[in-house]
């Protein structure tokens, strides 16, 4: 009990369980935290509060929600016959972020792994499948990690999907602000494969 | 509004505000909080809210405390005439954790700082003197970072003692520059035992 008084003892230890943040980097910021008691600890500890209250899975696409259905499945607007399918809300975030999609989404919740004992039901799979029959859904655009695992499930759900709608998946290639001196070869193979007349 | 829900975007700006966070790692941790929520989220929001409603500095030292006096200040053990003067909790913890100091504490807050304001005021520098009085102090050890803010606070504080007790600081062994909080337990026992007069 080096910290000395076991609250504080307690939240350095569940803060070091963040991604990014290690024992050290959490007995600082516990310190930052009791420093700024009135406009972080305590705005945070009731952020935190209403977070785990409120926030739960949209049952339809599996985003964050408030409600039961999320503000994205919910906008009319939004049902333009595309689904987005991600791996994370965090890939839903990011696309988001670019404002260039205008259709809605499906998280899976991770990619196809035997090795974690990831299946199809665990990956929301199912749900999708059914969303093709229930919304009007005229294309599937693949937006998963240019990983192993992440285009093992692409092409699970591809088969899955067996031509009942179009089904796309993002362009590999160089990244906008790239230099190819730092890619890797199987970026700048993928690139050079898929190129196009200028 | 790119994270949609206002709680959870709410969360995210306030964890961005922890120091080694930023607002992509703030983002991650706040969806592994939400992914954890019965074994991370709910348990950190209750310490927080424990420790915003309990901690305080100890009257007497200015240690964190749930009590007017801290554990180390009501140990009647570590009353053994040395007080070890600190910028901050966070050197009191290293301190602590290098297991080689059996006295009492003060925590100075900071260091003396024209550029931030920081005064003697502000440093607790005059409950520093009135301990001396009260409490029968026969060494005063500073423990202070080996920066120009830190010898400076050190030589004002030898200063104001005026030799009315005997003064002592940490050995050259705290590498110049560097901060208490980042150094080895060895570091600091050795520059403890060498520690000498100012």
């Amino acid at each position: 009990m080096a910290e000395g008084e076991a609250g504080v003892e307690r939240l350095i230890e569940l803060m070091a369980k963040l991604p990014g943040l290690g024992p050290r980097s959490a007995r600082r910021a516990v310190l930052h935290l009791i420093k700024k008691r009135g406009v972080l600890l305590l705005p945070m500890a009731e952020a935190m509060a209403e977070v785990g209250r409120t926030i739960r899975e949209c049952l339809n696409c599996g985003n964050l929600a408030t409600a039961d259905i999320c503000p994205i499945c919910a906008a009319e607007k939004r049902g333009n016959g595309q689904i987005c399918v991600v791996e994370d809300v965090a890939d839903l975030w990011a696309m988001e972020r670019s404002q260039v999609f205008g259709g809605r989404y499906h998280v899976l919740g991770g990619t196809l792994s035997a090795l974690d004992g990831l299946g199809p039901e665990e990956l929301r799979i199912p749900q999708l499948l059914d969303r093709i029959e229930t919304e009007e859904v005229t294309e599937v655009i693949l937006a998963l990690g240019a990983t192993i695992d992440g285009q093992t499930t692409a092409h699970y759900i591809a088969d899955a999907l067996d031509e009942r709608v179009s089904v796309t998946s993002l362009a590999q290639g160089v990244p906008v602000g790239g230099e190819l001196d730092y890619l890797d070869d199987g970026t700048i193979s993928a690139a050079l494969r898929a190129r196009r007349a200028l």
